[in-house]
């Protein structure tokens, strides 16, 4: 199973729901960053169980341990690996879908893969895997912030409940008031009370994560294969629920034409060049072009659901998947800050190969 | 600049709009493979400019030249070099924009990044690249065949006109009778009249093109990075003018319940594992399933258009960029043999790394 | 820093001499291996350090924890991590050459590249490091045990003592039997004794790993670049104070003729194909041929030895590095499963991409 | 089959002896390096043969034809393909070893491995592949040339004729002077004459290619694994008939002691830091210390010999190779450039990645 990504910039996570523990080993990291462990601890804290009663009310406190890489605070560009100890595991709760395949979830699979599986939580396909992506990601957002560039996401749509306005309307930072993430203080309690419902319904809802990078230098990306946002869109894609990603006019450009489309090119007071609208979502021909980058991300209702279900086992029989333990009615909550730190591993990662591209 | 894809069935991608011709060489092949030039010649014909007065009226019969990699009509294991000529480059043709930068191409970005650019036919971000990806998806399909595995794609969405059939509901040979590659005769003559008249004014129009992946195995794809739909989507991203994918119940699924969205497995008659309903696109943890994989890919309008657009030039003066030269009003009719390409190059490859995953 | 080998089963190792500890994470390890604990024990016990007293030492147990990849006493396909935490670290020892560059050391060339160092017992550029490879190689032994590959290593050269005698005129496990790792029992005592004198005298030597690999499938290795000798030689010269690799005839087939150096082939009773001489080292075409692989490792005397040396701090002012810590005289017994171990990873990968090569 | 190499500055070769011709395309490049055709081509006469009455007499102009990367005299940091045709291929020369297994060949190991394989002079195995290796040196050169880097190889051993003087006390330009590639003048013609004399006897000898890289900037290499002698090391063994490869000290510092072998560090008047000697080889923890950085390859006789030996046909049955065709009886002096690509692409790429080192 390959379980790396990243050109230089390259992280190894490893971890199962319910083993002893989860971690990321990351290296390329240049040397001399400011290491801040509260940060890590922070952007963890975003994403662990339990937050809200719209979270899965596992108890983790997703306490890391720095192995290595850091020397009197700072980075010394020696690989960093962060481990972080499962606590709440609960197996036995699983021991009622040992040989079951639960439906839209991966043991069949994995099965048919591997030909053996840790079923306790879905094992290695479980998304507390992220945690280590997220750990990972803070390092990322220190490297981008010593060249100026930010990663900032939220929830901009639950179900049919969709933020109405463009993210140059918001103030971004109120996303994190409110257990949705939800930029819009005046619906965000809305959207809470519809989820809080699903859930009591024992049931699931999909939604959207938006992010917004900006800040980026021209230039980055890597054309014809590894373009900017189709690294990003892989990045995206590799996290657990996600259906689709589109950037800049994504889907609904396909409707416009090409003189409403083409983004026109000018220059500011400061001779700096710019485009007077960004349906390219800062990345033309695959490579930033100094406009913010945005993209969206489309996640599908949890697998996971307080009902029952009909599937099968591994011997092919017919069973019923009950449903009980313990699970997110809907992801994006929490799936905020890994689209953040698999975004800011995509730029760091292509921060560092643009240096390698000039003599 | 990085123009390598893949990890075991690799390609290296080379070659520029206007210079002596593109290529690739594809390493990675397993022997023995029936070597069928002519379908190759054909792949790049659905592709080629000139097809019909809704393509750009560049004259290139993009025949190939096979320089390695085969021996008496089989492949032998080493790499394969195709490269193919360009014949009807008329640079002069791009004299007037050598110093402009056009809206939402890659000149201004190019320029950034590489403080140079071939300014003809836009050099290596143009779309003549995708040529050497159908070469080399051509033989990745030979692959394919010899493992039972199909790719079709067809144009499902042009500006507003939406095909509102499932592919199920459908004949997909149909595409290929019509210069849309649109599979539902009774509409395809509108969809052709559409975009004709788009050209006539000088303008151009996005779409989507549907993929269909069958005979799958089951156990494609490898987590957690590198999932099969993540893959894909990067390939498909990496293809120009691309700006969304999505796979399964992609954007839409957002709107569902998971009681809804969750596919039931059963068994048929013959004891195969098969899902009721397929919201997982065939894909679940990042794994195939043997279900039909299938997925959408958002093109934007092209940005080359028939009329005057202000822009920039290299010294950061307003200019106005003409209107003339050669172009596609919409891309998609000649994107869907590139969309398969990319769809067999991760496909083959995910097929051979899967034979590494077990011993 | 890259700290990533392999290319389907990939190791990423991790940790400083003096941090928190060393550990190594494996991808792509195919899933139903009985996972041997004992066994890796027992391969990181014959690397530890105070093996004897012409080891260094430092007392590390080199106990390690399985921190992901295992259920139910075998692999699972999944990432396996493995941690060993640092004990006897005494960094106050370093606290003298904390602003020193040792000689032929990696304390300036590590300064120079990344601004920083971590000066405790030489930070990441200790031989610390090889912990972590002998436990990955170990599950790679695991590997090839399933498939019937055997390595084994042994000192053959200690300064300008040499064991006069083939591999096939030894038995090889002698080599366990003594704290050289020298397989002629009637020769080890001396060499042991020349060691200690050597450390007697504040001072170290080189040596010599013979590798002997049996059982190999003929087909492994991937010419052009990646030939299964090229690979071997780069994961040896990976190795801490290596200066030379040489295969089959090596160094010494330089001065044969070519009708004297051939290999000629025969088939066994049993219709298997064999060579008459082996001065191919069972590799031909970068494609292992079935034969015995061998191979030799040279290693510089350590850098580290108790006399006062001449040398520069960072302000580049002359300074006098003092001879004091803990030591190795001599490397190469300690190496044996280190150069193990790296072999071992190279076979298995060369194995599992061998199973990628054809369809 | 594997046919790519390096990481930033990444080559992918491809072609067969008498197939229709090989090349190589080169990406990472980059951008405004002055591309100087003529040097490429000088460099690929050095190693085509038909040199001298000791090397092969095939004839091969070795003209080689720019396809992409290239515009107004600059490299654009697109790749860069480079196709020499072959001429003089003369296929049915190899009819007769068609279903034979030359001894100490590939065929035995590609026919295993690929279960077929083009046997016309090797196919891909053939030392003709390397004509792509050298002329993507040539652009590795120009790359070193901007930075200050060089590179020169030199043959210093023929069978058992070494060079005595090291390398300080020759002038290396005087290799190149003979058609053996010797820097000593006066012992030259000896060296020819002995190598003529093995030819006239239808035999073959091996060799040493020792080479030395001058002007490397500090910083150079990759630790752990990527370490620069390591990735050296497999640069040079990757090339055909390489048995060894040593640096530095080498082999011959296996019997040194610490005290003899560890390089002082010393300031020169401008204040730079240097070594007193140099047994590192100008590498120090894998990384490059500034000092001249050299190693020598050994290579076997060459394994085409104008005698008959014993050996099997495919079907297992005992057959008599016949010595015929065209051969060089030492491979040591065309191997000279061949040294110097592989050593240039590694050191170039290192460069590169070293920039990305740093934020």
């Amino acid at each position: 199973m390959s379980s790396t990504y990243g050109k230089i910039l390259k992280i190894a996570t490893f971890g199962e729901s319910h083993g002893v523990g989860i971690g990321v080993v990351l290296e390329g990291c240049p040397a001399g960053i400011d290491f801040d462990e509260a940060f890590i601890q922070s952007e963890l804290d975003r994403r662990k169980p339990g937050q809200s009663r719209i979270t899965t009310q596992r108890k983790e406190a997703d306490e890391f341990e720095v192995m290595s890489g850091i020397f009197e605070g700072k980075t010394t560009g020696t690989p960093i690996a962060l481990i972080i100890r499962n606590q709440d595991q609960r197996s036995k709760d699983y021991s009622h879908i040992a040989t079951q395949y639960r439906p839209s979830h991966a043991d069949y699979t994995y099965q048919a893969k591997y030909g053996t599986r840790d079923y306790r939580g879905g094992g290695r396909s479980s998304a507390r895997e992220t945690a280590a992506r997220v750990a990972a990601g803070a390092v990322a957002k220190m490297i981008l912030k010593k060249v100026g560039v930010q990663v900032q996401a939220y929830v901009s749509q639950v179900g049919k409940m969709k933020l109405e306005k463009d993210y140059q309307q918001l103030q971004l930072e109120n996303a994190e008031a409110n257990a949705v993430r939800w930029p819009e203080p005046e619906t965000a309690q809305g959207v809470f009370d519809y989820i809080d419902q699903v859930r009591k319904e024992g049931d699931s809802i999909g939604g959207v994560v938006s992010c917004i990078i900006t800040g980026s230098p021209v230039g980055l990306g890597e054309p014809v294969f590894d373009k900017l946002h189709a690294e990003l869109g892989k990045a995206m894609l590799s996290i657990n629920a996600v259906k689709g990603f589109e950037y800049g006019s994504g889907f609904a450009g396909v409707e416009m034409r090409g003189s409403e489309h083409n983004d026109a090119f000018f220059t500011d007071e400061n001779g700096k060049v710019h485009t007077r609208t960004n349906h390219s979502g800062g990345v033309q021909g695959g490579i930033s072009n100094g406009e913010d980058i945005y993209f969206r991300v489309a996640f599908k209702p949890v697998a996971t659901i307080m009902q029952n279900q009909e599937s099968l086992n591994e011997a092919g029989e017919t069973v019923t998947v009950q449903g009980k333990g313990r699970h997110d009615p809907c992801v994006v909550p929490r799936a905020v800050p890994i689209v953040e730190a698999m975004a800011a591993l995509v730029m760091a990662d292509f921060y560092l190969r643009h240096q390698a591209s000039r003599v």
